[in-house]
C-alpha cells in the first residue's frame, strides 16, 4: 500500500482550509556567513516559525536538483519520480491551452534561418503582436491533412505552444532544435519506433511553417522542443477529496495547478494580487496553493540582495493571509535556487507549519539552518500533503 | 524511476574532485559520558565539522547491523537491499583472484581434522609459506573432472580462496565448515535445488584434498564458507559517470572497489601510504574512496582506549587531504562499530561533508551526538552518492 491509496481511502472533506504558500526558490546558500533567509528583516515569517514547527524538506531526493515539474509535484502530495511531465504540457496549460487525450504539445519558438542556418533562435525577438499575426496566418494557411489538426498559440515576443491533435501520437520526439545559432534547424526524430507517425506530422508542420512564413522578415521558422502529451494523473479532488484553489502570477504554475485539478483563480500581475485573489475566494476552496515567482527569478539572477528585498517585500502580507484563519499554514520552497549558484539546486527547502495541532520547537526564524533544528527534522518534499491533511483533521485513522 | 536510473540519466563527467574518507567502524557509544569519537583530540577532523555540514547515516535502514559489504555499497551509491555480495567473492577479488561469469568462490582455511573431529580451525596458523606450498601441490595433484575446473589460491598463514569454474553453478550453497572445534568437518548443503551440482562439485573437492593432504601434519583438511558467484552489479563509471579510485590497505575493501569498477591504487601497509597514494593519484581520477581501517579493528577487540587513539592518528593526515583542495569532501564510517559492543552495530555514522556549496549548520565536532544536530540530519548513506555527486556538480536537473 502506497501514500495514494491511503490518500484515497483516508481523505475526507472537512470545513478546515489550508494555505501552501510557497515561496519559489526561497532556500539559499550562506554569503559572507548568512543566507538570503538570514539576511532578510522577515519578522512575520520568523513569528509564524514561531508559532509553529519547522523542517526541511528534500524535494525529489537528497542531492537531486528539480526541475519546477518535480518540485512541485511532491509538494502537492505526487510522487515526481513516478509523474513525469513534459515542459510543453506545462507551458499549455499555463498559457490557457486546452490539452486532451489524443494531443500532442510543445513549446515554439519563432526563428530567424538564413542560408539554411539558425541565425537568431528567437527572431529579434520579435513584438508578441507580431507573433500574434503570425500564428493567425499559421492557423488560416497551414494545409490540412487528413486526420491531423494543428493548431499554434502565440506567447510573449517570439514564444508560442503547437498543438497536434490525431489518433496515436506519440511524444517520444528529440527536441526540433538545435539548441545553438550558426547550426541547421533539426528535424524532431522518433526515439521509440511507435513515435515515426508524430515525427513525420511534426516535420511537416515545420516544413509548412516555412513555406507559410517564407516571406517573413524575421519570423521565417519554428523550433520546438519538449514534446509532451497530456500526462494520465489523478486530481487532487479524486486523491485528497480537496477543493483546491491555485493563486500564481506566473503561466508555468497555473498550469500544473490545472492539471491537478485546481481552480487557477484570476490573478494580476503583482502580490497584492495574489493576496487579494486569495481574500476573495476564501470562501470557496479548502486549499489554496499561492506562488510566490521573485525569491526563485532574484536567485537565477545570482542577486542576493535583490532576493533578500524579495523576501522582505513579501514578508508584510503574511499576515493577510493569518488574518483568514487558515487552520493549517505552510510556507517553504519547491526547490531552493541559491543566488550563488543562480539556478536551481539540491539544497533541502526550509519549512514550517503553522496549525493547532502543529505542536512546538525552538525554532524562531525562517531559514535553512534554524528549520534544520525543527520538530519536523528532514523528510521529503512528498510529505507535505499527509501532514497538511493531517493537520487539518482530513485524513481519517489508517486501520483498526 | 529510482535512484540508479536517475544517476544514469542526470552524471556528468567533471573536473571536480570528491574524496570519501571511511573510517572503518568509527562511530560508537560512549563510556564514561564519551564516545571514543568525543574522547578523541581530533582537532583537524573538528575543523572540517565546522567548516561543513554534518548529519548522520543509516547504512541499510534504522537498526540493522550491516557487514562490510552492504554497509560500503550503500556509501558508494548501490542499494544494499538490491545488490548482495557474497563474502567470499569480496575475498577473492580482495586477493587478486580473477573471478567470472561462471566461477563460484569461497574463503577457505586449512584445518586440523583428527579422529573425524576438527582439532583446529585454523591449522596451527601455519606460515603463510607452507599455506603457498599446500595449494601449490593441490592445484597439481586434485583429481581432473570432466567439465570443472578448481584452484586454490593463497592467502596469509591458513587462508585461502577456492575457486570453482564450471556451468551452472549456483551459490546457494550452507558453509562447509563447523564453526567450532571439536565437531566433525560439514559437507555444503544445497538451500536451492538448483545448487546440487555446486554441492556436489564442492564436497567431491573437500574430499579429494582430504586425500591429497592425508599426510600433512596440520593442514589436512579445508574448511570453506561465503560461496558467491560474481554479482551482476553495474560499475561506477556506467551509473555515475566517475572515474573512481581506491586507497585502502586491506583486500576486502580493494575488491569491492573493484568489482565496482574503481581503479585499485597499490598502497603500502601504513596510513602514511594511503595519504601518498592519493597525493600521487589526484590528477588521474575525480572520485577517491579512502579507507582507514584501524577505527573498526579496535572497536572489534573491543578496545576503548586503541579506538581513540586510531582516531587521534588519522587526524593529522587530514590536513594534506584538505591541501589536495577536493571540491567535495566526505568524512564518515561504512557503519559503528562500539568498542562497547566488539563488533559492527546499527548505530548511525556521523557525517561530515566539505564544499562551496555546503551551507551552514552549527556543528564543530565530529562525533555522534553533535553530527545529529546538523543541517543534514538523519539519512540513510545510500543517500551519500547523490550528496557528492550534487555538492561536485556533476548531476543536472531532474525534469523541467
Amino acid at each position: 500500500m502506497e501514500w495514494e491509496d491511503l490518500a484515497r481511502e483516508l481523505s475526507q472533506q472537512t470545513e478546515s482550509k489550508i494555505v501552501l504558500l510557497v515561496m519559489d526558490g526561497v532556500g539559499g546558500l550562506p554569503a559572507e556567513g548568512k543566507s538570503e533567509l538570514e539576511a532578510a528583516r522577515a519578522p512575520n515569517l520568523d513569528a509564524l516559525a514561531k508559532a509553529g514547527v519547522c523542517g526541511v524538506a528534500d524535494p525529489v531526493m537528497m542531492g537531486i536538483t528539480p526541475g519546477s515539474g518535480p518540485s512541485h509535484l511532491a509538494l502537492f502530495g505526487y510522487d515526481p519520480l513516478k509523474y513525469q511531465l513534459g515542459r510543453g504540457i506545462l507551458e499549455a496549460l499555463g498559457s490557457g491551452v486546452e490539452v486532451g487525450r489524443n494531443d500532442l504539445v510543445a513549446r515554439g519558438n519563432f526563428a530567424s534561418v538564413k542560408d539554411g542556418l539558425v541565425a537568431d533562435r528567437r527572431a529579434g525577438r520579435i513584438p508578441t503582436e507580431e507573433n500574434v499575426r503570425i500564428c493567425e496566418a499559421l492557423n488560416a494557411r497551414l494545409p490540412k491533412r487528413e486526420g491531423v489538426e494543428i493548431r499554434v498559440f502565440p506567447g510573449k515576443e517570439h514564444r508560442f505552444v503547437a498543438r497536434f491533435t490525431a489518433e496515436g501520437l506519440s511524444d517520444a520526439l528529440s527536441d526540433a532544435d538545435p539548441q545553438k545559432e550558426g547550426r541547421a534547424p533539426l528535424p524532431a526524430e522518433p526515439e521509440k519506433p511507435e513515435a515515426a507517425k508524430a515525427a513525420g506530422i511534426v516535420n511537416s508542420f515545420l516544413d509548412d511553417v516555412a513555406e507559410v512564413l517564407a516571406a517573413e522578415p524575421k519570423a521565417n521558422a519554428a523550433l520546438l522542443r519538449g514534446f509532451s502529451k497530456f500526462p494520465s494523473i489523478p486530481t487532487m479532488q479524486e486523491l485528497f477529496n480537496l477543493r483546491p484553489a491555485a493563486v500564481a502570477n506566473y503561466p508555468m504554475y497555473k498550469g500544473l495547478a490545472k492539471l491537478l485539478g485546481m481552480d487557477v483563480l484570476p490573478v494580476g500581475a503583482g502580490t497584492d494580487d495574489l493576496i487579494e485573489a486569495l481574500e476573495k475566494s476564501w470562501a470557496d476552496h479548502d486549499f489554496f496553493y499561492v506562488h510566490y515567482k521573485k525569491t526563485d527569478s532574484t536567485g537565477e539572477d545570482g542577486d542576493f540582495e535583490a532576493k533578500v528585498a524579495a523576501i522582505e517585500a513579501l514578508d508584510p502580507y503574511v499576515p493577510r493571509i493569518m488574518a483568514l484563519k487558515p487552520d493549517v499554514f505552510v510556507v517553504t520552497s519547491d526547490h531552493s535556487t541559491p543566488s550563488g549558484l543562480k539556478g536551481h539546486s539540491w539544497h533541502a527547502n526550509p519549512f514550517l507549519l503553522v496549525s493547532a495541532t502543529a505542536g512546538a520547537d525552538d525554532v524562531n526564524a525562517f531559514a535553512e539552518r534554524a528549520c534544520a533544528r525543527g520538530y519536523l527534522g528532514r523528510f521529503r518534499s512528498l510529505s507535505a500533503m499527509p501532514l497538511m491533511l493531517a493537520h487539518a483533521l482530513k485524513l481519517k485513522k489508517f486501520g483498526a
